[in-house]
């Protein structure tokens, strides 16, 4: 459809990590609110970097803006944000997660509906997405993009309720899976939760204005007052009237993702009662009561690692020093190198500092190892520099499973921790010794006492393979037939 | 949607005509099915200059690419066409009738059904759309664009025909207005005709493939040879077991547009047996009969004018010469020029030979006036290079109402001549005399010993008024209504 | 230089004509300089369609703004009009000569002097210009373009005379080779033709304000009144005192370019005292007088065809008429047909008429054969129409020896004249007949008695190899030479 | 030139640095000089963010590609490095000093010489370049760009030398300013720094090929061998025979800029014997000797505040935290926010983690106060997270003084420590407390027991206002002069 179809960005650099998949936000009644709901997204980029949308309403008319790159790209101009009038807007963020990242998946989608018009941008990923999709079109609809968040546009459009509220309701209740979602008609913004609360979505204020959005860093950008979590299985409408809550489903254990406080979330966030970065140095610490071990410093991998390394540090009295310089101009992409540069065990992302490290015991601190790719490079570039030994300790267990609640993982086969116990995985990445945290190490670091075994507090599927909510369209094997005949990049 | 909306080609420099607003193609079982089908809508570029596509299937997947632009920009790319594998393909060229010329407009449009994929493009305009439109949303249909083909799209999905025919048929039934449209299933090429036949639609082959396309240029261009014309009502399906005709309606007088005649099809395209070439010198033969004028010269309005101006200048014995030149670097826009300039009586796209002109007495053959502008400027350019009389001379009767099967015009407020008689018309554009052919003389240039009142033979309704389909949503005030609560641009 | 370098427009879709290449215009005094530069260069588009620039002067700052494309695609938009403030613009369009079209050799060239900025532009081909640029390397001089535009400049800087026109004056010594130039100091709008008046170059006045140009069309659209043309080796001064003429070279005689009225030039302009559509029709009718045979009908081969072919039907008293349809849609570039299609004989500029060529005996009038592989496609494209004799008629002698004056032109190895004889070619294109016009009847046509042997009236070198102005760089080799080790395209 | 001009990069975000000007890399004799080149300057891209180019060397050519933008950006595709073929390479990173960042300004520039071509790029800042620039143009030298480096190339070309070593020498006796250039000849790569030392030029091996750059950082990033750095007033030839090294000018004292150390250089650089990263830190120690303060954290200012602030904390026995996130998803630009949100105080490019703030007596550790806008806006974002107290410590004395060396730094008038003593500066950003390192406590941490005040080891004319190279252009007044009569924005 002449649209310009992107790789996984960073993908030649050696990015080793799971990827949140997106970032949602919604503002209701404020003169500035697609102005806000860019600051917003700006502020969530680190939760989706291919694409970024907003749409806009003014009583009238929606107003689309959406599109490839960053938000600082595709919003920077005064002149595109006054193509999107009116006092409410949504916006989204995207890390594709089903379906290409082409123009034609980039949330909010929009539609015209018997009722009026509706957009809606989720994060997170429905598991019965495809057998719903199957039914649709068996129905008569026809499909657009190859997006499950289509799914919920079809499920409301062909909805008996009467009202918008009583085909939101029925629309949740058929689908499966995580989903935080806002979605922006003419009189209403609504936000909702899936019933374990997978992903995080908040809520907050400025001034008169009402704010939804996945994390609290998003309010603060715009100065907005924290008012509370959106509650998992809740249903939120604002409308002039103001602010209703609705619960439609039976109560469930709630089960927030834990890899958020691990990586996805950013440090200055707070969800659901947890400071993210405080979380992160509280992992740092277990880890380094859990696995010491004599050294001379302690290293962060830069970015990510750094608070689990000043934990650590101060955990074990070493000195915390930046042996690692991350390069802060490595855009998308970079030159594919020949393969005599690719020997030359060029590093773009990275380099390190050979004064500082040379002759020294390095206890190297990152948040999880996925294919184990980067570690290797990485304690190979510290040993390079003169490293005398090289201690990787890792602030999350071993990554095992698949994650199918909104995070783009590798397949099993290629993660390193489901083919290779700990003893493996340090003679892969050629450390000199090799922890993880142990899964009540994590929980304790939660301020839990230890994981409850029968309903555990968090989601942790991807240490643990127990999986909250039901994989229909996997087991199904729907999940592998084909989502269109459309080959998606033309 | 990020997407480039572009204005009317020309419009800034005075183009005063009628504007066909599609063309269609598609080829069935050949190596070549989009290089053909590339090479098939650069010959129909006429018909429509603001967006191209092309959808192709090799047996497994469709892929399209669309976008604004011209043929030989779209398409010129060898990359391009590899892109689109496979043996069957369909293409559009769009001029926009309904709906802005964003890309979500742009054809074929392509859909997934319970079925299989199907890509469709259509020439002409629905008189029904709308409701339609409104009908389809209101049983939960999704429309994405504001093109009247959708409705083609989300009738075929929702109708319950057991075979792909039998949904053509049933969505057929339902639609009103003028359509010459081409499909592509996974395994058919489709092409019908509305029952009064209005756009042309044409048949060939070149060697063992079919080719079903808006005009024979389009079969020329490729080598094809031409087999016959579509018939009015017919829907033909061609699939490996060849070319099977369907003819569903009762039985209507066919009408085609006679204006395809006289200025929207290329020259050297034969229409139902007539030579469109032919045509126009025939109509300037009976223009000089009904309206000759002593003079010096016969000038064409360059290019339409030429060959109406040819038949002229043969019949009245006068010698043709180009008077005036066309500037062919014209693109699509050209500076806005300052008042200072303005007034210079700036023409960018002709100028007059004053060597030429001065002194003589010039008669001007042109297809048509519309707004009347370009004609005042045109005569006031001849006047100023030293014309010492000009006679305006129209190779169609006076255009006085608008049409609504496919055909760009003007509201009836700003067509001339439904303001003015002929001596105002005279007066508007300062000529020294003034003369349309008239409708007889129109249909005797046809071959017709005179026009057939009770069931004349061809659409004549922008002359006439007489209206050979119903204009429902017209009738109905649904034109007026609002298609979609999207703002067309964003 | 991160420059676009572009390859011959057309080049793929089988243009086979020498081509002008470059058009010059400069206005002193007006209020829309650079608006009337535009419209101006617009005018000249078909002396050079690569690339085009302006530079104004607005009593204290040079403008630039220069681009590959057409005219009417770089000065559009009322912004970039608005970067060229001033009273007083030059412009230029370019199809390259010496030099690629990459943006460092667009003109106009400016640079800064100890006297102050100048802006150069010129229409020509300098014979001698490697030879000084060697020179000047030598001492010292940096060249940025491989234009030998430069080479001007360069001497210019270098001169060590006091005043502007001392240093032009002993600038125009050096050189050897057709210029028709204008250039812009902060105080003089310059113009200058080389002693032989190669190039076309003509004044006008637009009220009080001057207009230096290639041709009159480009006065005519700006509405400006015609003065004279610039004479054969006439410097031209305009300055707040008005305008000064210079002729500082001792007499030789006059010998403009004849194939400017067989192609070059727009059939609306006048040239030293000819029109040229009158011209090129009474070619037309000496080439009836010489070569008249009997057919049914005359068709030009379009565009440029067309008057001669008039001229001829009318001699000849034969029908004239478009059997050749050219596409106007075409673009810079096309599909790179495969081999399957290139077989099928695809035209994509022109397109037969078959209905009208069915049965017939064709006069086919064009105005020249370069390289025959245009006139060949032609040739059979009108017999695969079903014509039944084709014969061609060319409104030129046989174009045997390249120009070094300003005109792309094969080399003479690619000259189909310069490699077989008229019968020879007639086989070669595969007509029934064949006739170019004489070198007198040419001379006849432009109101000679006859080609004067031993001062001809026109420079004829293409036809006669009588070369007016020495060759220097080619008889001394240096044209073979490397004019820079910067690889051009980068 | 239709040349896209960009204004600084997060400039409407606050930075507010001194900003380092260039980078320099080149290699001789390596089968992927481009490729390294291309990875060199991506780790020199702190140096310069506006733009970049290579110019290569295979025997035959220079191949040039210049842009605007990041190395990663313009170099990222395997299609650009193969237009720059050869062994031979040098390249450039640029923020802008003197002249616009228009194409026609971006380095390595290239010209053709009597004795061949030569391509050449700088560190630095002439200060001189105008008087020279002036004598030239008078001398008959045509200038291209407004950058200093053209100064360079057109005293090479007048230069009388025989041979280039001559010309280079002749070249550097005529110049003066600070200066660390490489160019190519086509047989020789030159590397030469000028008599004062100011900015860092290094030299390396990797294998057989020799690197010369302006950090090691880009020695390690292709895994190349650190050799030594170039000397002060040295100029390095290597060519087929090896590297020679020539001392034409007599010794003066060697005084590198300490700002490398304190901001500019990368961290993991080692400049003259000096880590960038252990500087720092040592700096960070001094300031927590000089001006401890009681409190509970010490945070730094992300980035660049980093290294000192650990060095501050571990003198200080106070906890290193992160309370300030670095967004690095702000690119170039970013919207320009109405009033309102002017005012809801949005902090793109920072965010405070509010948890980790509340109630806390803050050190705040930063490099430097420019002019201050920043630091009060930190300040303020940090109160408003809840900081009980703030106290602002800062790694390098108050900068009073504008850079001519080859750094951008705003005019006298917009420092903030030339308009007011310590405790205005402190009233202006409104801290509890605000103390600088003392200029004495520098170059103590630079492992000096003081600064020596008769010829101080390094310069820091920033802070001192005693400038080691005459500034000739400014003392002149030239400086003021219009360096082109061309407007540069066009």
């Amino acid at each position: 459809m002449n649209e310009k179809s992107i790789t996984h960005p960073f993908s030649s650099i050696g990015d080793d990590k799971f990827h949140d998949e997106c970032g949602v936000f919604g503002v209701y009644g404020s003169d500035d609110a697609a102005a806000l709901t860019a600051l917003g997204l700006h502020a969530l980029q680190h939760r989706g970097q291919e694409a970024a949308g907003i749409v806009s309403f003014d009583g009238t008319h929606f107003y689309p803006h959406r599109a490839l790159g960053l938000v600082g790209e595709i919003f920077s101009q005064k002149e595109v944000i006054d193509t999107l009038p009116g006092n409410f807007a949504i916006g989204h963020v995207r890390y594709s997660t089903t379906g290409e990242t082409v123009l034609r998946n980039v949330q909010p989608l929009y539609a015209d509906y018997s009722f009026g018009g509706l957009a809606l941008a989720h994060n997170g990923n429905l598991t019965n997405a495809r057998l719903l999709h199957k039914d649709l079109v068996n129905q008569g609809s026809l499909f657009q993009s190859t997006s499950d968040t289509e799914v919920f546009q079809h499920l409301i459009a062909t909805s008996s309720g009467e009202h918008l509220l009583d085909r939101v309701v029925e629309t949740l209740r058929e689908v499966q899976g995580a989903y935080s979602l806002v979605a922006l008609s003419r009189r209403k913004l609504i936000g909702a939760r899936d019933p374990v609360g997978v992903r995080p979505l908040t809520l907050g204020k400025l001034g008169d204005s009402w704010i939804i959005c996945s994390e609290t860093c998003a309010l603060d950008i715009i100065g907005a007052e924290f008012i509370r979590d959106v509650e998992p299985g809740e249903i939120i409408i604002i409308d002039e009237n103001g602010l209703h809550s609705h619960k439609p489903f039976s109560q469930t254990s709630k089960r927030p993702c834990i890899f958020e406080y691990i990586y996805f979330a950013r440090p200055d966030s707070n969800i659901d009662g947890h400071n993210v970065y405080e979380a992160r140095k509280a992992i740092g610490v277990e880890l380094a009561r859990e696995s010491f071990v004599s050294a001379d410093i302690v290293i962060p991998v830069p970015d990510s690692g750094v608070p689990a390394a000043i934990g650590f540090a101060q955990e074990s009295m070493l000195p915390f020093e930046l042996g690692l310089i991350r390069n802060h101009y490595v855009g998308r992409t970079f030159i594919e190198p020949t393969d005599e540069i690719r020997n030359l065990g060029v590093k773009l992302k990275h380099s390190a500092n050979r004064q500082q490290l040379k002759g020294k015991r390095v206890i190297l601190v990152d948040d999880s190892i996925v294919r184990g790719t980067t570690s290797r490079k990485i304690v190979e570039m510290v040993r390079q520099a003169g490293a005398k030994e090289v201690h990787m300790r890792i602030s999350s267990p071993p990554t095992m499973h698949s994650c199918f609640y909104g995070i783009d993982t590798p397949e099993e086969s290629q993660l390193l921790a489901a083919n290779f116990d700990v003893e493996g995985i340090k003679q892969q990445i050629d450390a000199d010794s090799l922890a993880f945290v142990t899964i009540d190490g994590l929980y304790r670091a939660m301020g839990e006492t230890n994981r409850c075994s029968e309903t555990p507090q968090f989601c942790d599927a991807c240490f643990t393979g127990e999986y909250p909510i039901p994989l229909t369209d996997l087991d199904d094997g729907s999940a592998m037939s084909q989502m269109s005949l459309l080959a998606e990049l033309a």
